[in-house]
Formats: structure tokens, C-alpha cells, sequence
């Protein structure tokens, strides 16, 4: 039996608790929120302990921890996981900062701990699956990658100011998944972005609608666009193109019905949002930690997954402020 | 150079002109009309000669003949054809009687005139690649063939009167189809129908809404289904079932555009009736005419084709009415 | 607190009570099964004691039962819950015989219990969804009714000779489905039906290759199509017709990935089989159950479903051995 | 009637030709090729007259040109256009060279002949509708177009060395394009390419594989990806997004048969070629061509859409050998 404390009785913390509860011989035995009822109301419904995080570090009942705080608490967390010694699955990112990132990176390694960084979308069925295919040589060698992320609806400019940009808080996703599908590190990024949306999240230093040209040293091109809102739902799309033929991952609509009308044939939107789309996605992801802690294999994704992902949207970040193409070496 | 009379030239002897017309070696040089400013009209755009029907059948300088006149004047004609001894392409349907029908193609077989029947369909490059595949092994051995035709909008009630009820005018496509499909003579025809468009159709006594199952000596089945009306515009669509698989011969849409939006995914209607859906058959029903002519080849479809269909389409009126299948030997 | 026993440890009664624990305040806390281990083992896994099915019965920790053992056995045990008159929730069908079934049926009424039928297929949100549509009128008036349903392989021949054949053992999820969709009871059943998959089907007396059309007093049709065999998995599809469009509800693919290859574009199968397809409807099933239970309300399905499936499904049989087709008042 | 000349009796000049003789009131009757055998076999087949390029621009029987040879003699044929005052329709491109280009135009616009080049694909049904639905607003304002064009096989390469490069030879009709849908030019380019199909090509000084990112002025995206190679066969779709929703024109299938199977659901490649892909294209646009001088109107495309496209050709060459984007004023 592992047990687990959960920092952070939010939705995503929620949604990773049962994701827990539900593998076998996984319990969440601790949970602390600086919102003392929130973390309350979750304990009780898990038959879990709410306590203090001092307590929770300090706890010989707690086998590993899971980070679902707010961004701005992962780095601390992550380095008193270090400190203890103790595994840690981690939301991502691991920090807004590329050198506090790495700092904390750094304690990770040192301290040998197992650590497990969110990125839920490589446990989506759909694009792990199109992984498998890339893997198994279905389209020979990988050329081109399309990925196209476009959310329902913006954040509240109050986030957007806090968030570290569309690059830092919205693409990261999609450069993670370039890392992870391309095999290979982007060597040049190539970024441009305007607030076409909301003239206000132009107005807090941000862009709501980007595209950004990542190409490696192999000669491999992946293009990445994202926009904050979409009339339809959240879109979340990936073509990869090779020398055998075409990959696309293309959306789970919220139902297979058509209606023929006088207008038109008419099938459902896409999955809402990020909750309805990943559902799958975060219990497998949480299944999967777990069991690298029960089996002591490898942790599918690492803080180095998220510290390199860091480092693609601050260069994107660079080059749309620039205008300019950066290099990474 | 063969020279081709044309009777009849409303709009679909129009569609035959011009696809003659565009066959190498072939001319239509004379049409005839009961509406003589129908046949100048046509006349004057194809270079041709404006003829009566008398002279039509008389002149030595037409060497086959197509029908595109009144369903009542084909068996006439036809019989006309077998008379002169000349090769003809008749519209479907033979005649609304079966004995007429029967008469006609045994004149026509008599005088050994190369005769091919207007099953348009059959030349759709859709359903005939569907064949092809059923020829090919595709999906093994044929079990289960579903065939869904639907119109637009129903006929006026004066047409639906001296149509020959939804059996003989509408499904009688279908029933060539199956035929065609099934590469096996039904055995047992089991009809239902109601008059739900329209109550004025059901007062003619004819139906609207029907659904036809045929089953064969081999165990095959296959369901026909017909409506007179369908917002969504003309819906015809083959499934055939078997052995090793399924094939599904679909809606060919207006445009491929796709819209998603607010109220969800939207792409264009199927493609509004039979002029704009089988524009490709029309043409290639003609071409393959002037060819089995050219080349002294077997006819695609004959006038037993026609015949065949009829006696489907009668046996289901007769179940229809009786409420009870009905068997052919 | 509802408590439940579980008679029949299965895999069918593993899916119903794992539906259970998922819901608050419901527990399984007794199971019983024929093979004593079978029991066990669920028992253990579910925190439920093992009993005999007479403790079953006579137990007062126990207030709503579950039956999911062998089809001969559901009427027995149903019978039993309208003796201790407690609410029972009982997989499909009633029984192979309509008199056995009606008679079970009237015990139920008499007794008062709250009986829930398994139509597993009515909780399938994407059917409950064009349900909904339906009600809501999207087509306006439903007029043609086409329900496809295949099996991805036959079962055992030794299953086929207790099973009640084709239309009892299988198209009884359909003729559930049409009556439900239709909301009017079909007053004509015509049957046609051949052994193509597999001659010892035939051989057993049965068919597996099926068509039924059904009529309604109102002039509605219904078609419904079976096999027993279908290489690309469970095919489940539903559609609906009427005066303002079209409904379908096609089958749920494995997985959205696209490929476009040299050979054409290639999708996913449809998920493979009922476990799989009614995944969800299952889940959803159990969880009504138990809150029409919690909450006092009407039952979603009830035991009189079961019976006037069972009624279509013998007029079935009759006319596919008749040839003709079976009228019901 | 309007007397056509054919300069250029080859491939596309022979497709030109068939549709201008489709016009009412359209003739071709002279053709000129520097193969004598390929303008005899042309003229023959369109009862018109072999004649000199000398006699051509001399003739009195010639009313509007048609020039549809090779790309290096497009600029001295339109300019002998100017000269004698005659409209011409030309093959794109203009000329590989921007300063000869604009020479051309030059001297076409001081002549004031009317003068159509030939960016076919503003003329294939599917983009034209998406473009009529930009205008009518269906997506509101346009904030990402995302363009990809795949061939499916690269020409010899002795063809690419005389092409101009991928973006003057192949990415030029997706400039177009791209222009024609934002409703604005572009004002940077930032090009990256690479010689992934075929290193030949690469050794040639040329890519195969290539993303180009326009940005406009208002802020507008235009993504842009090609490749000489896709197994699937010629793969040219558009995606539009903006603050409504977003528009998708996919390809056009061979036909619309679908194969469900063991190995999942298949359906048809797109069509397999610009020949096949953009049959209608080429059709309407010379109808719209002779359209527009039977009825004096303004010419659809003209050679300062040609010059524009090269424009963005040459930046986006410019980029790839730079590394860096281009600015453009």
C-alpha cells in the first residue's frame, strides 16, 4: 500500500485523488489546501487526513506526495519533496522561472527522488496511440508536425497578467508534445503572436493568437497554433506527415450523432474543455505514476520534460518579442 | 459516324443530347417533341434537324434512336424501333403494364435490336465501384443489402395519379439495383407504406413512405426503403453487407467545406436531386450507349432489365395492398 | 444507505456492482453465484459477505437485489423479490417464454416492487441523446425507423440451442429499442431470416443473418437488421427519419486517428463489443436504478418492457417460420 | 464571337482550349506550339488552324490569346500582347524573375489589355464558397488561415533545377491564396524548408519540405506547409479560423465508398492530382475568363496578383537562405 498526501484540494487535485483511490493498493491518506475547507471537504469524501503542509513533509504516513497547488507554490514543493526524499507527481509547469525551474530540477536529480511532471496529454489515448504509430514506422520517418490547440474561452486578464504568457501558460502543452513526438530537440523557434481576441490581453503584455516554427536539426519542421477562444469548443489537434503517409489525431466530439436538416448535416462540438477532453487522459496519467512507484520503473514523464518545454516557450517568448528566430544549442 | 434521333427533348432528353453530343463519331441529327418549340429549341443548339415522329421512324438518315419522351409513348416507340429494326436507348421505365412491357420486349428480342434501358444509377461512378468491389471479393460473399433512396420533395398529386404508385416510379430503381447487386433473382417481396408526407398522395391511393424486403433462393436479403420527401435534399445510399466486411456507397455533398461553430460541426447537404447527383451516370450511361454500338458489344442494360424490375415493382404493390408477401417463381 | 445483494458473479454482475459502489450511499453487501468461488472472489473485492442464494432471500441486511445470473433462472428469482417484496433490478431478458415471463410479470405488479429491466441500450448516451431529440422534436414527426445490429463474431453453437434464437437472444435489444424510439407499439412483425455465417446455426434451428419490419397503427415503419458476425467489430446503429430531417447515431470508433496511406484514408473499428460499446450505459443504468431507488421515483424500464419485447420477438420467430407476417392487437 | 489563339497545345493548354469551346460564342481557332505535332493534333481536334507564333500575334482572326507555354516565355508572349492590344489570359507564373515580371506588368497595364493569370485554385468550387463565406462573415474576422498543400510526387529533378525553387514553382499558388483570403498583404515572411523527400533535391539548392508564417499589418496569421511527396495523393486543404468559428475546405475524395474491414474503416484517396482535383477549376476559370470579355467586366486574377505572389515567393526564399524573416513595405 503507497500512501499518498495530496497538496492542493482543487479541481485538478480532485480529479488526481480519485484518479489514486481508484488503482489498487494506492490511498490518499493526507490532504492540505491553504483553503482549510476545501481541503475539508475532499479528505472527508476520500476518508483521508487533512493536515498542515508542515505536517504534511513532516509526515512518516505519507509515502509520496502530489503537487496540485497553485503554479507559483510547485517549485518550493517540489524541492521539500527533494528534501524529504520522498517520490512526487507534479501538475505542470514546474515554474513560470527557467532558472528557479532548473534550480529545482537540480534538487530533484541530486536527491535521487522518482518525479512525475504533469504533461496529462501524452496519456490521452488518442495521441498516445499516435505515438505507438510513429514508433512503429506507420508514416516512415516524421517530416512535418501540425498541432493546433485553440481553448473555448480566454482567462480572466487577471490570470492572463499572472499566467507568464500564452507561451508559458497555454503552448507549453504543445511543446511538450512536439518534444515528445518530433524524438528530437527543436533547434530554432520562430514565433509570432497578436491580441486579436481581447484587445485587454493585449493591453497586460500578452497575445491570445500565436503560431510558432520549431525546426531541428534533422531538418524536421513542427508548427504550433493556438488561440484563446473558440466558438466550438476546445480544439486539440495533431497532424504528423512522413514519408509513408499522414497521422491525424483529431477531436472526440460530445456525441456521434449527425442530424440532416434543411440547412445542413450537423455533428456534435468537440469535448468542452480541458476536464471533459483529457477525463481519460488524467486517470491514466495518475495510474501510471503509481504504478512506476509500485513496479520502481522509470516515471514516463520527468521535471526535465517540463524544464525543457520551460526553455522552448521562454525562446518563443524571445523571438515574438524580437522578431527574430532564436537558436537553441 | 452514327446518327442518332432524338424523341423528346425536355430535360432529360436534353441530358442525353449533350451527352452524345460530346461522344466522338456521334451526332444527334434529328429530334422530335409533341411540343414542336421544345424540339426547335434543342434542334437549333445541337446542329440537328426538327423531325415528326413519322418521319423519325422513316428517315434513312438516323441510325438509332433515343427515347426520352412520355413514360406512356416507350413501349410505342420501342416497338416502332423493333419495327425499323434500328437500335435504341429507351428512358425507364418500359411501359407502367407488365404485359405491355412483356409485349414490347418480346418485339424488341424479336427483331434482335441492340435495346439498352435507362437505369441511370448503375452508371453512378459511386454504385458502380460499389459492383466492382462486390465483383472483386471485397467483402466476400453478399449477405445483407440496405438501399435508402429518398427525394427531395414529393411529385405534385396529378404526377403521383398517373405515376404508377411509389413502387413503379420511384422504387423501381431500387429494385434494379438490388437485382443488379444481389446478382440473383428476389424470390419473396414483402411491402409496407403509408401516406405520411402527404395525406392528398394517400388519398390517390399510393403511399409515400415505403420499405421493401426482398429476400433470394441463396438466403440474401435486402431492404429498400423510400421516402418522397427528405429536408436535407436527395439521399441515396447503398450498404452492402457480407462475409468479410461492409462497403457503404454515401452521399456525394455539395462542397467538402466543413463549419464549426457555435451550434456545432456543419458540412454541406447531399447534393439536391437526380439531375445534379447522377449528372456523372447520365453521362456515362450515354457514352457506354454509343459505344456498345461503335464496338457492336454487348448492351450494359437491356430491356429485360426494365422488365425484371417491373415485376419486382408489382409484386410489392401487390403486397403492399394484401398485407402479405408475395412469392416469385 | 441502500444494501444490495448480488445474485450472479459474472461478468455481467462484476460490471453492475462495481456501477453500484460508484454510487453514494449504495453498497453491495451480500453476493451469491452457483460457483461458489466466483462469488468469493467478487465478494472480497467488493468489501460483500458471500451468501446462499436462500440467505439470499431471507436475509433482512439485504434491501434491493440485483440478478444477473443465467437467463432460466431470472423469473425464479424474480418471483422470489415479489415475495420478500423488495425492488429488484434484473438483466434482460424476463425469460425465453412469454406465459413464464407474463406470469413473473404479474407477480411483480401484484407485490408492488420496484422492478428495473436491463435495456442496457436505453442508457447509451448517444441513444439517449437522439431520444431526446426525438422528444424535443428535432425531426418533427418520426416516420422511418432503421436500427443496424451486429455481433463482432456468433457465439458457440451450444450457446444457440438454449439461447431462444436470434430474435429472443439478440434482436430483443432492438425490438426494445424500436418500441422505445418509436413510443407506439408495432402492430405487424414480418421476419425473414438465413443461416450465412454459419451452416450449424442453421443446423441448430436457428438463423443468423436477420431483417424484421415492423408497422405501427400510426403508418410508421421500422427496420431492423442482424448478424451475428460483422468483421470490423459491433456495429450499433440507429437511424431516424422524419418530416424535418435526419437522426443517426453511428458507431463509437476506437480511437479519431486518421491515416492516409497508399491504400486510402483508414479509421478505427468500432469498439469491439458490448463491454466496450455499453461501457457507460451500463454505468449509467445502475446508477438510475439506484436512484429511482434513493429517491422514490418511477423505474426507468420496467419488467412490462421486458414482456412486450419478448411479445415482438415470438410474432418474430413465428413469421420467420411462417413466411408470413404476424398481426398483434 | 470571340476568336481564341492557343500558344501552347501541350497538357494544359489542350484543358484550356476544351473549356473556351464549352463557351457559347467562343472559339479557338489558331494554335501555335514549338512541337509542330502537338499543335496539328490539338488543332485537328478543335477544327482550328496551325499557325507560326509570328502569325499569331499578326493575326486579324485572333481576338483574345491564350498562353499556355512554357513558364520562360510567358513575359515575352504577354508582352507581344501589349503590343498588339489584345487580352490575354496566361498560364501563372508571370515570369521567375520579379524585376521581368514587373516589366511584363508594366507593359500590360500601360497597353491596358485585359489580362487574367491563371491561379486556378481561386476558381475550384470549394474555395470559392469558403472565400464567399469569409465575406458573408460566417467565421466573423479572419485571425488564423492555416494552408497545406502536398503533392504527390516531386517532378525529376532536372525540374526542379529550372523551377525557380519550391516557393516560386509550388507555394506560389498557396501566396496567392493566402493573399486572396486574408484580404491583406502580408507584411513579414519567415520561411524554414528542408530536402526530406529527396536528397537530390536538396544537392539541387531546392527543399521539398517547407512551412512559411505570413503576418499581416492587423495582426492576421497565415500558415503555410508544402511537400513535394505525400503517399496519399495531392493533398490541398484550407483551414480558417477566426472570432465566429472556423472553416475547413478538406479534399475531395475519389469517391465517397467506405470499406469497413478487419483492419478498421477505410475510404478513398483524395483525387489524385491537380488535373483530377481541379478539373472544375480549370473549366470556370476560363469560362469566367471569356465571361468577363464577352461582358467587359474586370478580370477576376490579374498579373499584379502574379507579381504579388512572387513578391512573397522571393521573401520567403530570402528567409530560408537567411535564416531570418522578411519584411516587406
Amino acid at each position: 500500500m503507497i500512501r499518498f498526501g495530496l497538496i492542493g484540494a482543487g479541481r485538478i487535485g480532485k480529479v488526481h485523488a480519485l484518479a489514486v483511490q481508484a488503482v489498487p493498493n494506492a490511498l490518499i491518506t493526507a490532504v492540505a489546501d491553504v483553503v482549510p475547507a476545501a481541503a475539508e471537504a475532499l479528505a472527508q469524501q476520500l476518508g483521508a487526513q487533512v493536515v498542515s503542509i508542515e505536517e504534511m513533509f513532516n509526515s512518516s504516513h505519507v509515502d509520496a506526495y502530489i503537487i496540485a497547488s497553485s503554479t507559483d507554490t510547485h517549485a518550493d514543493y517540489l524541492m521539500r519533496c527533494a528534501e524529504v526524499g520522498k517520490p512526487v507527481f507534479c501538475e505542470k509547469p514546474l515554474d513560470l522561472s527557467y532558472e528557479r525551474a532548473q534550480r529545482c530540477s537540480e534538487a530533484v536529480q541530486k536527491a535521487g527522488v522518482p518525479c512525475m511532471l504533469g504533461f496529462n496529454r501524452r496519456f490521452d489515448p488518442q495521441f498516445s496511440t499516435l505515438k505507438q504509430h510513429l514508433q512503429a514506422g506507420t508514416i516512415g520517418k516524421l517530416e512535418t508536425l501540425i498541432i493546433t490547440s485553440r481553448d473555448p474561452a480566454p482567462p480572466p486578464v487577471t490570470y492572463i497578467k499572472v499566467s507568464g504568457g500564452i507561451f508559458r501558460d497555454m503552448m507549453i502543452h504543445d511543446f511538450d508534445m512536439a518534444r515528445w513526438l518530433l524524438d528530437e530537440e527543436p533547434t530554432r523557434v520562430y514565433a509570432v503572436g497578436s491580441a486579436l481576441v481581447d484587445p485587454a490581453i493585449g493591453a497586460a503584455g500578452d497575445v491570445d493568437t500565436a503560431s510558432v516554427t520549431l525546426s531541428t536539426a534533422s531538418g524536421k519542421i513542427a508548427v504550433i497554433t493556438n488561440s484563446r477562444r473558440a466558438t466550438y469548443g476546445y480544439d486539440q489537434r495533431i497532424e504528423a506527415f512522413g514519408e509513408k503517409g499522414m497521422l491525424q489525431a483529431n477531436n472526440q466530439l460530445e456525441n456521434t450523432l449527425l442530424f440532416a436538416g434543411t440547412e445542413g448535416v450537423m455533428t456534435a462540438k468537440p469535448q468542452h474543455f480541458f476536464l471533459e477532453r483529457y477525463a481519460d487522459a488524467y486517470r491514466i496519467e495518475l495510474t501510471q505514476f503509481v504504478q512506476a512507484l509500485q513496479q520502481d520503473t522509470q516515471m514516463p514523464t520527468t521535471e526535465q520534460d517540463g524544464l525543457q518545454a520551460l526553455r522552448l516557450a521562454d525562446a518563443a517568448y524571445e523571438s515574438w518579442k524580437s522578431g527574430q528566430p532564436v537558436d537553441l544549442t
